[in-house]
This record gives structure tokens, C-alpha cells and sequence, in this order.
């Protein structure tokens, strides 16, 4: 059948369609217009990354961790990819089982290769060809040619983790870190002059707040002794976290971030919250309303600290974990059983900023749902709560986990763009837990400038080159730079 | 960089598009073929317009209001404007503060010209071009340009409010007003013979059912003072609303609307309504159960009014207003801090209009929601209540507010087809404070027209001239004339 | 006006948009990209069609029905036709009343000719084309030729239900079946040599599982009567519903379906069902939650039974029934009264699938919503759910009823795609009730092709020819046969 139709293989699949395009998924990759293609190549690409938001580890950067093969570095821990393989009907045994990183990857290029529509397909090629220089597509024929290939790439000195952070241009990483946590690795980091990119934590209070889980009582007993504080009530929490918030400040932390079911409001006066916190300590069950009294509270004082030492908030919510609960037992969590819950009261978002609001302590704030019906809502809660302590203060994040695509992306940026001011948007952050995702800014630039070229050539904005160049700057770099003002 | 892209400033901008256009929003802006080009030159510009649901204030009207400057005109009370530039990190004073004309305007400028994809940036240059023949962009270098050149405009005789009005051809104009009103000025409007445009009332009687409000007891006084009846009882009450919408009808009335939080349906007889009443009128506390069960007694009732006197109910819902109560309380409601509230129940709105058709009281509805995840539930709502009392007799309203741009109104569009006969649709109103804003009707008769004009070119809908121009120009003006039955 | 626009007619209406169309409507019909052509004409359109979910009756194909005129094949039954006429205004004597069926055929085609943007305009004029070699247009102008010009067809021997089906490539065509229904028809058929069509049953059990309705005892009755189980626990209500499974199994059923209001989790043990079961049978009244509780459990069981048998589940859920009691009690069920139902808490969902997973009893799944706001949040669930027991065991289903359009269509493909493995979709059915809709597949894979045509064309995905006929090849016919693993 079809036989004018290029053969499949790792060589170069040239387009056929409309506009100029040398190869599939190279220069002009989602740059529709030629507005797209000036703002990219001209403006965006060379943009430093601020990654401030991700889940990769700081001592594997310090130690500078090699992996042995592609495999290693794709599918050790990259729940994403493990979805899409079981949902192409492969066993575990391929996935998280025994078979060998070979077998495993085998799999992975059989699914990958008919994966059309998932961005899986652009995140993969696209690590292909920015970090290995591989321009042709991975399947199942062609596994062999770049398990050869990339793996030769992976044992060059260069593609230590710190090669691969280098290679991307990366000036700022936020990682994601418990208050529990040390920081050792963050400081000894910075305290090595052979590289350059900044790695700060970011402040994740989440074991701090979820009284509900069972072992609250042991996570508190932990920071009682790192903080020096008792915190056997509210109020002596409170004081045990502002420690740990100072520690973090020195250590050059400016960003928070807080995962959520929803963002919820159910007020309370302290007595209660005080009354709450001792049920949880003696062991009597905590009813569902007292659980998101407590966790008000919680939020309310700890948007305060924020607010007073200049830190940013992420509030990430619409998610709901571990459902299935026979592979939670066999691999815990984040291992790809999670999904989107619909259920994200915009009333009680917005009551919970705007009592923030009211006692002078909403700080400057990042949303995130996964739910991608919250969209336009959260963009016209953001318009409730602006004024001149930041460009849009409060602001709409980028789109999130499984809204993070083409559409998703598009999505985002267009209900930003008619409810607020895009050009002050900050723009992409990985959330990944792979040195291998820094390309995702690329393909976030790239929808940028599609969407703006596209603005352009419809007549819905005019081919103003010093504003589309200072939007496209600003979304892709400076705007996080003075947003989060990191002290680096 | 880029030096051949055009330098930005007041000179028409020129695009290098795929269709031929002229300048930048200018006459074939939206317009992306050829069919769209000739319904909407040949068809839509034409019509006049009836804005049957807006806020502008009637006696502003009578005495031909002019304003000094554009900054009055446009920065005076529109908090849309207002957002943005909150949102852009401008400082309160250059909004609603003590700075000069000038300088607020220098700062909407700024903020507008880097609005890349918000609809306010489509707005302003329509009204430019349409009201003042400015066909240049406004940004920061070009506000000097403008404030000059559109305030030499606004202080010529033409430039008053009842000129803006008759240059857009606006045939009928209903306003919003409340069940005390006296109609004074609607009265003396009518009486004037040199002003040709009908300005109707319509009735908003939310002030009437909103009975958990503080100052409720005082507005039922007023009421029966003015209705000559005392509001003693829900049974009263509703005497007392039947005199004044006998008089609203005699002034030409024939349109209502209702703000709802969202279209409620909680059922009770008429004793249990009696007696939530008699509690608020004594002081005591109302439950949200009584208050729903009241407001849903009160739709009822009054949606058999609508009916016998033949005429149609707006129902808005899917709003939370007033988030920000620190900025409340400095500039009062309508000042840009209300936002899209996500409970819209459909089972409730289904219920309460299935309740209204069960007792043969259903007025022909038109029903809009904040709530843009409404869309395809609200139209197969509304075909379950059609017949032959009208075509559309129950139907979705034009996108609403935060939905008020070109995907919002697509989206509309799209779902109103997909879902029921576009052809019946009464299509735009402005639901504006400001007398500048007619032309989001040429705005929305372009996106009819673009939206038509992709289904001809992709071979979705023929290329029949005789149904496209029965199409646009059913939508564009006389679907509401008919529908509305205004008496003019 | 436009003299140079073709007239209306029921001739050929050319195309003069971008790409080369000999016709409306024909031939390319969606067809934007010259892979979609490629991929339609050359893959999908000779594809035999898998109609798993529909609600024609088996006797009328037993009995070869033939139909009088287009009025009883198009307007007898069909509730999407009876709405639109409905909303264009048109009396309810000309749609199911007394008109005659040459008057109602008028008032059909007046309504259809202006129905821009309505999935039955293109369903109308595709089933024009392919059964009756009609491909002019269909407005009031052209009624009485495409009446004449249909009912001679009609007339014609091959114009029966069989020939309607043999002559739409109807591999396999699973029905819509009651445990009470004796399969007759189906035995019938399957014992009739000259039939090669395969109709075999599908079970769904609403009615054992609606303890609300009133006349739930006398189904029971009717139920141990045919099942020889005297149903008066829920113990013996299950061993009556196994008894009937295993008829339904020999009788070739392998597929189920449920009609949910949502789909619910409220966890109950044996002793609470069985209280609530007794409850019912005693005349008490049955609470909400006791309701919920009763078809959760119910749901548990029977999902355990299909496991076991190897049968795959559909869920139907987002759908709020007879919203208008007046024409409900003039029309019955299923006449144009139903709306989308926007309370889907994806949360119950999630939590029922993972109770059936954890007991080891989910069988392969298809989720529907009528709720099109569900989309991400059921893929995602999906996701959570996969393994090697089946390519995308469980899956979203095809966008259904007032989602069933080009946008609809789009957008559920698209959301299966990005958050899933689209190469693993079971495709499209019609849930229809005509025997004139199976060209919904040709549109259904038109829409498929489109997509992958764009994505190609916008260098997505590459134009690897083998792997993209492999997805239109399984998405159109061998995903359905595999997965549902039909015994024929």
C-alpha cells in the first residue's frame, strides 16, 4: 500500500504538508507561522531555564550520577511512561519487573512508536535529538539503532547529570523538599564552584499538615527534634515550622509548594484548631470536617510566614492518589495510579485566598489543578486578588501533569491570556523527576510561539516585534526571575 | 533584531498573513474567508442593533451626558479594564485613585499594548476605529497620539451620548432596573421625539428575593410603599411585585433577569414559604435550606407572571462576587473582584425549569452561565422545553462576562449548534455600563460570521446563500426582534 | 444578493475552499489533509463495522422490516430528529402527531436546511448518499424530490432491514437486552442461514438493579419466574441474575451495559445490602444513601459475575432522564427529554473501580460520560487501571449522544490520546435505534482520519504510513473484535 509513502526507519522523515519543515520534529517543530518561528528561534531559544519546580534529587546531582543505559535513565522511575506501556497491554514484567533493561526497552519503543496523540511522543523525541542527536523517530524497528546509539551518548563523561543540567542551559532548579529535610546535599552543592546552576529547595510542608495519615504522630516526634520544639499543640507546630522556614531561608529557599485534594475553606477559631490537634495527638479519630478546619488553619498561618519572609506559594490541587490499591502495595507511590478528581470547589478556593487576603497575609501565589475544567475559574479568582506587590500576583500555573500537552498547555495559556495579563505569566517548570526533561521548556517555548504566531497571522495582534519579543522574554525567563526573586 | 518586521507605532499595521487584510482590525478582521467576508459585509453589518440586556443608565441618556476625556469614557467604571491592569502590577492610584486623567490613561496604554489574547485589546481597537477613526494600535507610545486625537473627538456635539448611540445604529436598548424604580427617565426618553432609539426598561428583582440580605426588611418598606401594598406576607409580597409589574409592562417592559448564584430547586408548599417569611420578617435566622426553598418559591411564582404577561426571563447564574473584601469595602460591588463559581448544578436547574413546565408557567428563558463548563448541559436543558410557543423558546444565552471573547462566544456557538438550532439564536447583548461598547456586536456578528464561514470551507455546511444570510441575519437582529416581542 | 454564489438546489453544491472537494458532502467529506484521504479511502472505509451498543430491535431484522417511506425510517423513532424540530419551533402535531407523513417530511426538511452546525445535518446527508445515491441537498425547497426520490428506493426490495445492514458492511451487531428477555429473535436469527450478520445480545440489567422504581417487586417476580429462583434476599436475587448470565452466555452475550445516573461508591457489607434488599420488599421507604449502598454492591457482584464469565462492562453515566413531565406522560421514555447531568464525581468513580480491583473482579471496562467536562478525568482513571489483561482493558468509550459530533468526537480522541494509547481504542458504535445510522461509522472514522491527518500535517506525528494505518485499522474494526472477543 502507499508506496510514495517514506519507508519507517531511523532516518529522517521529511513532511509533506504546508509549510517548510526540514525534518519531522527538528528546527520548526510546533512553529506554524512564520511569526512562531522568528519568536522561537529568535527570542526563546536562548533563554536560560529557571526550572523552579521539580521532584529531582540533589545528591544525585552533587555525586553526578551516570546512568548505564538508555533504560536506566528513561524508565527507572518515570511513571508516565510505565502508564502508557501498561495501558498498551504490556505485563509489569517489562515495566517494574525483571525482565532486562534491553527487554524493557524494547517494549517501550513498540508502544512509544504507536503512541500518536500522547506527548509521550514529543518529550522522548525530543530528548532524543537535544541531548543525543538522534533526529529519527523510535519504534519498534528501530530500537536496536538507538539503544546502541544513546547508550554510547550515556557513557561520555558529558552525560553525567550535571552534563545533562549544563547541556540544558539551566540557571535556577527548585527542588522539592520536606521540612525535615537537611539540606545537606543543597549545601554542599553550593558550596562547589565547578557548577554553576543554582540548586535551592523549595518548601513542602504537606507531612506537616495531613494530620489524617497514620503516621502523623511519628512525623511530628521527627520535627520536634530537628526543630528543638516540642509541638505538642497548634501553637508549638507553628513555632517548630517558622524554624525550619528560617533554616530554609538561609538556605535559600523562596518558594513553597503544598498538594492539596482541593483547596479547601472551613474557618475555625484557634480554640478549635487547638481542640483538633489534641484529639490527633491522644488518638481519637479526626471527623472529615475537623480535618479541613485544621488544614485551613494550616494554610492561613503558613501564607502568613510566606507572606512575611517573601517566599512564593504553590498551591497544586484536583488530584487523587493510589487507586489502586493492589499496586500500591506492590510499588508504592507515584508509580502512575493516579487521577484526576473532579471535585475543586472554586467558592472554597477563593474563600481561602480572600480570608488570606483579609488578614494581610496572601503572599504571592502560583494555582494548579489537574482538573482542566478549573481553567477560567481559577483565572478569574487570580483577577480577585492583583494589585501592585507583583505582575500578576496571583497567578494561574502552567499546565499541569496530565493537561501537560499541546491542547493543555494551549488551553492554559489561552484562558490566562483572556482573563489576565499573559506577559506576566512565569511560565514552564519541569515537575519531573528526570535530569532528562529540560526539553519540556523548549516544547513549552514552542507552543508559546505557536500560539502567539497564530494571534499574529489571524490578525488578533499585530506583528509588534518589541512586544511579541518581550512577552515571549518574559514567559520563557524573566518573569520568573523577578517573581520568585531568588537570591542568586 | 527582525528589521524587516514593521515598527510599531500609530501607522497602520500591515499583515503578512494568508488572507488579504488590509490593516490590523480593520475591515475583514475575524474574517477568515471568503464566505465570512460577504455574510458579513453583505448581511450582518447592516442590521441594527437590539441590546436587550445592558446597564447603562438611562437618565445619562435623557441628558445626553458628555465626557471630558477618553479616560472618563473608558477608566470611569469599567472594572474589565480595571482587572487587567491590576493584574499588570499597576498601583490602585493610576485605577481608581487620585491620579490625573492623563497618567491613568498613559498606564491603561501601557498595559493594553502588551494584552497580547485578552479580549479588552479587541474591544478598545474596535471602538477606536468605529466611534473615533483612529486605525492605529494604542500602547505606550502611541497614548499621547490617542488621548489627543480621540479627545479632540469626544468634544465635538456628535460625541455625547446620544450620538455614540444613534452612530451604532442601536434600534432597541432594554436597561436593568429594579421593581422601585420609577421609571421617571425611561418616561421622559419616550416622550422625547428627537431621540429615536427605544430605551426599555427590564426588571431585576433580585432585591425582592434575596431575602438573607441585611437590609431586606428595608427594601420590602420601600416596596410596599411604592406598590401601595403591605409586605406582610409571602402572599403579599407577591401582590405587591404583581402592581409593579403591571406598571414595569405599561412602561414598555418585557424582559426580566435574574443574578442567581446558581439556578436552585428545592421544593415546599406554600405554608412552609409563609413561614420561612414570617421568620425573616421576625428577625430569626433562615437556613440555606429555607432560603433555597424560598428563592425557588419565589422563581416559581414569578415565572408565571413572565408568562401571563408574555415575557421572557433571563436567569444568570454561575457568579461569586465581592472575593476581595478588603477591596470591598474601599470601592463597593461591580469594581472588578467577582469571579466564575463552578456549582452550577444542572440537576437543579433542570428541576426548576421542569417544575415551571409542570405547572404551565414557563416563560420563554434564556439562560446564561458564568460557569463556561455549562455550555453543552445548559442546551440539552434547554431542549427539553421546546415547542412551538416560539422558536428557541428556551435557549442558551451569548457567552457571558468572563466568556465574553472569541473562544468563549465560539465555544457558544458550537455548543448551541451542535446541541440545537442555531438559526433561533437571539444572539448579543452588551451587558455594559458603558456606551462605548456597541461594537461588541459587530465583534460578535464577525465571530458568527467566521464560525459560518470555517464550516463552508471545511464542507460542513453547503455554500447555500439563502440559509447563511437567513442565518446571520436571524442572529444578528431578527431573532430577537421576534423572540422579544418588544412593543415598539 | 451574491449573484455569483451557486443557487440552491439538489444538485451538486461545489466546494471553493482550499482543498480540491468534488462535492458536498462526498467523496473527502472531512477530509482536511491528503493523509486523512490516504488513510480513509485506502484503511478505514473498507473496514467491516462492529456495532457492540445499540437499541435496534432483533425481531424487525428477523422479520426484514421494510419501511413505507423516509417519514416512518427517519422521524418513527428518532428522538434526536424530534428535538431539533422542537427547538425550530415547529407544533408537535408535524413530529409525533397527527400530521401526515408527507407534511411532517416538509417540516423535517424546512428545519434540517437551515441546521448549520448540527451532527443531523451531516448524518441526514450521509445516509442520503450511502443508501439512497442521493447527494444533492436536503432543505424545504428540495423535500418533495428527495421524498419521491428516497421512497422509490425505499420500495425496492433490498430496502429492507436486512438489506440495510448487508449493504453497510455489518460484521457483528450487539443489541440491547433486559434479563427477562427470552432471546428468541437472537436464536432465530442465528438459525437462519440467508442472515450473516451476527446480532447477538448484550445484557443490561438496569432493572434488577433499580430498587427505587416503582414497579421494582413485579420485575422480581417476573424475574424469579423466568430464572426458576424465588428472589427474596439479595443472595437469591444474585443466583437469579447468574442463572440468567449463563442463558445470555450460551446465547452469545459477552457484553454488558449499565445506565447510571453516576457512577457511585458508597461501601456497604452483605448484612446492610440484604436489610436494605428486605426493606424494599417489605414497603419501606428506601433512603438515598440505602439506594446508593444497594447498587454499589449490586455493581461489585455483577462486575465479579462478568469477570468471571469474560464479558466486558459498559458504564453509561451523566444522564438525567424526563426532565419534561408533561411530555413524558403524553410520550413515554426516550422522546427528546433528557439532559446531561453534570454531577459525575469522578472521585466514586475512581473508588469503584478500585474496590472491584482490589476484590480481583474488574473486568475489562468501557467508560462513558455524558458529561463531555469528564473527559481527562476518565482517561485518567483509565490509566490507573491498565495492565496486560487486555490493550486499554479499560478504556473511554466513543463520544456519546450529545457529545456524538465532529467536535465531540474531536475532543474525546483527543483526550484518549493524550493521556492514554489510542492505538488501543475499541472505536465507535451507534447507540442507535434506526437502521439507517451505521453510516455514523464512516463518519466516526472520517473524524479519526481528519485527526491524524492534521497531526501529520502539523509534524506531530510523522507520516509513518504502516503505523498509522495500523491505528485506523484497529481504532475502526480489530481493537472491537479482540477486545470484545465476540464468540463468532
Amino acid at each position: 500500500m502507499c508506496e510514495e509513502w517514506p519507508t519507517r526507519g531511523p532516518q529522517v522523515i521529511r513532511k509533506k504538508g504546508a509549510y517548510d519543515m526540514q525534518a519531522f520534529m527538528d528546527k520548526d517543530f510546533l512553529l506554524t507561522t512564520q511569526t512562531a518561528r522568528k519568536l522561537y528561534q529568535e527570542v526563546a531559544a536562548g533563554c536560560p531555564i529557571i526550572d523552579y519546580h521539580c521532584h529531582i534529587d540533589t545528591r544525585e546531582i552533587y555525586e553526578n550520577r551516570h546512568f548505564e543505559n538508555i533504560t536506566q535513565a528513561w524508565l527507572g522511575g518515570d511513571h508516565y511512561k510505565w502508564r502508557l506501556m501498561r495501558s498498551a497491554g504490556v505485563s509489569e514484567t517489562y515495566i517494574t519487573g525483571d525482565a532486562s533493561d534491553r527487554e524493557k526497552f524494547q517494549k517501550w519503543a513498540d508502544v512509544l512508536g504507536m503512541a500518536a496523540g500522547n506527548p509521550l511522543y514529543h518529550w522522548s523525541h525530543l530528548e532524543l535529538r537535544r541531548f543525543f542527536d538522534y533526529h529519527g523517530l523510535l519504534n519498534g524497528d528501530t530500537a536496536q539503532i538507538v539503544w546502541e546509539h544513546v547508550n554510547a551518548k550515556l557513557a561520555e563523561p558529558r552525560f553525567g547529570v550535571r552534563g545533562l543540567i549544563a547541556q540544558s542551559n539551566v540557571e535556577i532548579i527548585c527542588t522539592t523538599d520536606d521540612p525535615l529535610d537537611t539540606l545537606e546535599w543543597h549545601q554542599k552543592l553550593a558550596a562547589d564552584p565547578t557548577f554553576t546552576t543554582a540548586v535551592l529547595p523549595a518548601w513542602r510542608p504537606d507531612n506537616a499538615m495531613n494530620l489524617e495519615k497514620p503516621d502523623y504522630l511519628d512525623y511530628l516526634a521527627k520535627l520536634s527534634a530537628i526543630a528543638g520544639i516540642k509541638t505538642d499543640t497548634f501553637s508549638t507546630l507553628k513555632d517548630a515550622l517558622r524554624v525550619r522556614m528560617a533554616y530554609f531561608h538561609q538556605n535559600r529557599c523562596r518558594l513553597s509548594d503544598h498538594a492539596l485534594n482541593y483547596a479547601m475553606y472551613v474557618p475555625a477559631d484557634e480554640a478549635e484548631i487547638e481542640r483538633i490537634f489534641a484529639d490527633r495527638l491522644t488518638g481519637k479519630a479526626v471527623s472529615q470536617e475537623d480535618e479541613l478546619k485544621f488544614k485551613t488553619a494550616f494554610l492561613l498561618f503558613i501564607a502568613g510566614e510566606y507572606k512575611r519572609l517573601g517566599w512564593a506559594m504553590q498551591l497544586h490541587f484536583g488530584c487523587r492518589r493510589n487507586l489502586n490499591r493492589t499496586m500500591y502495595n506492590r510499588l508504592g507511590p507515584d508509580t502512575g495510579y493516579d487521577c484526576i478528581d473532579t471535585f475543586t470547589p472554586s467558592a472554597q478556593l477563593a474563600g481561602l485566598l480572600g480570608a488570606m487576603e483579609d488578614a494581610g497575609t496572601l503572599p504571592r501565589t502560583v494555582l494548579y489543578s489537574l482538573n482542566p475544567n478549573d481553567n477560567a475559574a481559577i483565572d478569574s479568582i487570580c483577577g480577585c486578588f492583583q494589585n501592585d506587590e507583583a505582575v500578576c500576583r496571583v497567578q494561574h500555573g502552567s499546565a499541569w501533569w496530565f493537561n501537560d500537552h499541546l491542547e493543555g498547555m494551549t488551553a492554559q495559556l489561552t484562558s490566562f491570556a483572556n482573563l489576565g495579563y499573559l506577559a506576566g505569566f512565569v511560565g514552564m517548570l519541569t515537575d519531573s523527576r528526570s535530569f532528562l526533561s529540560y526539553p519540556r521548556h523548549e516544547y513549552f517555548r514552542r507552543v508559546l510561539c505557536r500560539l502567539l504566531g497564530q494571534w499574529v497571522e489571524e490578525g488578533l495582534y499585530p506583528d509588534d516585534d518589541k512586544a511579541l519579543a518581550a512577552i515571549v522574554r518574559g514567559v520563557s525567563y524573566e518573569n520568573a526571575k523577578r517573581y520568585f526573586a531568588f537570591p542568586v
